[in-house]
């Protein structure tokens, strides 16, 4: 998606350890009119896939799925990372490696909001090792819906994420693929 | 908002200690419809307020605050709960109260996002005791922005939010009022 891939390159930093922040469309600052394209180019792509709701985790993917799910025309439910004393003790549960706070952390999702005739699309901001999409695929086992596809908006091709998605022949698609980050530049696939 | 209450009182659930839970359709499965519905309102109710930008917390406030950002044609920043080696040390930080969690926690904004040229809408789920959004505004305060409103989907006029508000002279509008929980039943102000 070229008009995301110029907004990488004109407004992503690169800091220290060649790691890449958008934080300031995507992040921390949502910049909802390319949220909009994004979600429209989601549609296009999975468009021959039969979505009923989308599965995201908090808290990046939250903006993203919620703006793309206008053009699917289903709810989202969202992952919970930090559960608070209101939380559903009857959810599924998983758990995630996080590399950036080396710890893994739990993630879960309210059985209600998950059943066997459930066909989902998980969306999430980035594809690097896979770990968050895991924990996701793992709750939809459990919850025994159908995976229609992974919709990803910035996608590390040189972590292993995409493997392991494509062991599993789920329908992937992001919409920007990087290479690699050196000296800090961005390099697309 | 008639759809609004009308969704409470059909989806929303009451757990001990009257706490009203809107999980189903606004915290952890979304109802995108409804939030678009919610979005025209708080444009409606604001239509004479200039906005540069909405300013809202993780993690219910995202979604919310992005599909209405649709209707302002501005973007959304939201105030960092849970700080990852990727934040930014360049930040205006609070402190809010949580009183599930029965503990303080800090909120964090990058400093690019807010300037003192921005007139900025507040939007959260709820609006209670009013620390969520006393946390928002002391950060505003730090950026000299101006605070042009705060938008709420669910006001529980029993605690002190309101009060702090109409204080402070800052238009607030909330979508539902609700005077007292008792006994499983909400009742409306």
């Amino acid at each position: 998606m070229e008009l995301l891939k110029k907004r990488i390159l004109t407004d992503g930093t690169i800091s220290e350890g060649n790691i890449l922040r958008v934080d300031s469309f995507l992040n921390h600052q949502i910049d909802v009119k390319l949220l909009n394209e994004i979600g429209k180019e989601l549609q296009r792509r999975f468009q021959n896939e039969t979505i009923t709701k989308i599965l995201t985790i908090e808290v990046s993917g939250i903006a993203i799925a919620s703006i793309a799910a206008q053009y699917f025309d289903v709810p989202v439910v969202f992952a919970k990372k930090h559960q608070g004393i209101n939380s559903d003790p009857d959810s599924y549960e998983s758990h995630v490696f996080s590399y950036t706070k080396k710890q893994p952390y739990s993630i879960k999702v309210s059985k209600k909001f998950l059943s066997k005739d459930d066909k989902i699309l998980i969306i999430d901001d980035f594809l690097a090792s896979g770990s968050a999409v895991s924990g996701l695929l793992d709750i939809l086992e459990q919850s025994e819906a159908t995976v229609s596809g992974v919709g990803i908006i910035i996608e590390k091709n040189f972590q292993e994420g995409r493997q392991l998605l494509e062991s599993k022949n789920i329908h992937l698609e992001s919409l920007a693929i990087i290479d690699s980050i050196s000296d800090g530049t961005v390099n697309f696939a």
